[in-house]
């Protein structure tokens, strides 16, 4: 498996209306996802905020979880934290991947709204694994990511779908079945990596 | 699409060290559960909790979102949580459901443990075919399902795993994949129910 990354966008988003916002970070999204992205054998999980403010809140979450009596009691809170990494802007997340793997990453982005060129869950595993080169898909939180990370992307997956026309997910729930449409492994003990 | 029920159970499940608890509703287990149970087109969602005074919080989140400002603002949440009901136990759920199906339900458990006679979810989902009763599926809270529930299945589903051995989502994330697991379509478009 290639190096892969994700990041949970709270600029630039959308909301409602269509109008580009920022969200502010909220406690479950950290831990949520962190726990999620480690089990699919994630390599990091950027919180990505331009709010300078908010970063000591993180950092206060993650220190708690990742040292002293958070990682006492749970263990494995903290292993899933310790993959979480603040930063600035997507760009900050891939610059920091391109010094680590030596490589840019490929932009995957997520959209729960239908359009052009949306990749299926499939067609992106295959393409993941005829070009390793390092992978950040991002997660938009608020009403998604804005069309400007959308325009950006190689790959812009489809908007996940049940059997019905209902499609408003948490980013939490719609993060974790994205991992796992393109990571998950039914029986590992058969079919190990 | 047989009915499908699920269930968020407070108790009886077990803590770190295997001991019997229960646990407190929390307010994002109904809600994100609620949207993910609203898209696989579930039929009811059972926040089930032997503690009675727990019932008014829950209701009071309910009805927020369900009516007045809530609703208007976010009419999305008001549809998901439309679905949602509390329940004493899983045996006050499992009779709601006959009462309204005329048939009672196939229990379906979760479990992040490892175990003999797991079904995976492939198999899961032809059998709901095969057999259109109305099925119910449960989640536990805390460290997982009791023994006692475990034992009473009908079907057992295997551990959710990614290409680690880290297997700690979060509920919410554990909900989302398995229910994404049995009903999810990549492209409804192509493939209606």
């Amino acid at each position: 498996m290639s190096p892969v990354y994700c990041a949970l966008v709270h600029h630039p988003v959308v909301d409602r209306g269509g109008e580009e916002v920022t969200t502010s970070v909220t406690n479950l999204d950290v831990h949520d996802i962190a726990r999620s992205a480690r089990t699919y054998g994630l390599r990091g999980y950027f919180v990505v905020s331009p709010i300078e403010a908010q970063h000591p809140v993180v950092q206060r979450i993650l220190d708690h979880w990742r040292e002293g009596s958070g990682k006492k009691r749970f263990p494995e809170r903290a292993e899933a934290l310790s993959i979480v990494e603040i930063a600035l802007s997507v760009d900050d997340a891939i610059a920091r991947i391109e010094a680590r793997e030596g490589r840019s990453p490929r932009l995957v982005v997520t959209s729960a709204r239908s359009g052009v060129e949306r990749t299926s869950y499939e067609m992106a595993a295959a393409r993941f694994v005829q070009d390793p080169r390092p992978t950040l898909i991002l997660f938009g939180t608020g009403h998604g990511l804005s069309d400007r990370l959308l325009w950006r992307a190689d790959i812009c997956l489809e908007p996940i779908h049940g059997p019905t026309d209902y499609n408003h997910l948490s980013v939490r729930a719609a993060a974790a079945i994205t991992l796992d449409r393109l990571y998950g492994r039914e029986s590992p003990r058969n079919d190990p990596i």
